[in-house]
């Protein structure tokens, strides 16, 4: 970003501060082989996103907060293949039977948290997402997983939109390359969600 | 973007091409006195881009799709402000009686032709905009507008979710900033849209 | 409804109590001067509902809870007229510039209670009330207007589906006939809401 | 119903034809085990509308129409319970490792067709099923399923407000309780479908 960039979303007055709510949810989003594995889908920050992540999974459990993981997966038989894999065919990697779909085994759900199964990038279309979080009166949503410039974007544009606060956690999410990460958690940070460190999520949550 | 950051998206197979499908509309996102005034929140390119958006009205006009307009609107009384007013404050200009919100002269909607208002970046979410091109059998969705990083990315975003081909037109699409603009139809083209030129859409819709 | 029937949804465990929340909201559902008029689609006991509906909004008002009004309405020049509107073509008279369409004089809204604009018949589709309740932490809709067996019902649903303990209020809803308003507060309080007395709401607005 | 009510929906024109568009999709709902077995959630006249549903799917599947399947089903853990097994709480029973959530042997899905796991009473909420026909041009969905005054009206509602033509099959569908069956497909035919005879629906498939 050049500085003449910033200054005009200085100007309009971007980036006001959300703030954190009194009723957090943590959403883990595609951590799966597939997303961890270079030859896959991965790369980049994301095996280190993904360690600093067990941290704060940890540190949700202990707080008691609602938990809910994504996986992006479709049918063996391809019936739910959809515009997204035509544009990006690895997708079709990603079946129900495959090893690549599996949630990594260091954040393994456990009894009662959410796996939610996707299709699209954001964590909320074509899933119950939103509806699990309003019967809990959940009012910001921890945003961990990958990638930045996928799914994490995507899944923290709709859950403004769904009416969560976003806190997307800098150290907590990953991308392949890192101008994508870079210039998405500015768009992020300018207009849609808190971008916050790990550090500031676990004081909040040992409140 | 580095070179490095292209690689991995080759590698990985992102950017396949959609292409045009058989039933095609455009959409208008946005271009209101707003968004065309720098001194509220415009700049960047966008006078440029609703220029060249002038051409491909009349051309969609002539060709007899489905055109469809967004207006990003709130009430008068601020009872549907929402975190997207929190995070940006300036969107609280955009009332139903301001000149702000109107869209742009040289633009105007006419008889038949739809006007979506909206309260969050995407032209999808909280509006029939999906059922009513679903009605109309359209498979694609021209997408012009601003601003590129924010409700022309979210829309387009949302137009592949919900089904159509979202073919992103590079010349009538326009931000404030040329950073984000630029890294926005990067992430477009490798996920979820074409990014096209104005030029191979007048030729689409001459056929 | 055959005592056979009810006796199949008392065994398989059907019509369990759902409750107040902690956070409740009130909607009120077209009452419109178009529904509240036998001669275009009103008759019944709307009128009745009317009139029960001004004591709870006072009721709601005296409260401090989030207040929401829908009304159907469509385009002047008929550009979002849809399905509905086929089946059903006393719909195109509720247009923009309409008196039919204008909630009736005794319901009229205040400075920042919340006025949906819709074209289908859930409050829920194609709108923001989601988003709206759960950015106010609202675990329960309670539910108003008219009529029970399209738009109030179609309503509830969803407010069930979006995370939200639906009360309608039996006094409160209203139907031109008699047959399709009881046999839908059976279903609705059989499947998925508690219909409940004005009394009953009254008293948990006071506590 | 009583004559009064009838003329009432005469009067103000109500029940006008929708009509078969010109692609349709076959979607059979919650005919699964559960749903087939009087002791559980079953009975009335679903068996027979089971087997007059295996001849449509037959006669679907030679035409070569997109078919859609959906099974109302819980994770084993519960971790996706909502407000609708609180109302129902025979609900439960429905989890992913349960023979009462799968899909009758009769009318198994081949290789290819969509399979759509659903939470609350519409096909439509929480999943992917508008997006999947979008995606393939479908304008009218021939629904099947059960129950009438549950899943069924609740689909078919949805499918008019997404876009597509909903033609309810008299003999496809079925409810526990002939009320409720009678009283849903007399709302649905005056609202938001059409009502037709398998014979019209075999007709239209041999075209």
């Amino acid at each position: 970003m050049t500085e003449v960039d910033t200054s005009v979303y200085q100007r309009q007055k971007f980036g006001q501060k959300l703030g954190f709510g009194v009723s957090a949810s943590l959403v883990v989003i595609d951590y799966t082989r597939g997303f961890a594995d270079p030859a896959i889908l991965g790369g980049g920050n994301i095996a280190a996103a993904i360690a600093n992540t067990v941290t704060l999974l940890s540190a949700a459990r202990h707080a008691g907060i609602p938990i809910a993981f994504t996986r992006h997966i479709y049918a063996d038989d391809g019936s739910n293949f959809n515009l997204f894999n035509v544009k990006l065919p690895t997708n079709n990697l990603l079946t129900t039977s495959s090893d690549a779909a599996q949630i990594v085994p260091e954040l393994t759900p456990t009894a009662g948290e959410l796996v939610i199964d996707k299709q699209y990038p954001s964590a909320f279309i074509g899933t119950n997402l939103a509806s699990w979080l309003t019967q809990r009166r959940v009012d910001t949503l921890i945003v961990t997983g990958c990638t930045t410039s996928g799914c994490v974007r995507a899944s923290s544009v709709d859950a403004m939109c769904a009416g969560f606060r976003p806190m997307v956690v800098r150290d907590c999410v990953g991308d392949r390359a890192e101008g994508p990460h870079e210039s998405n958690l500015f768009d992020l940070q300018q207009k849609y969600a808190d971008v916050v460190s790990l550090t500031e999520v676990l004081t909040y949550l040992s409140r």
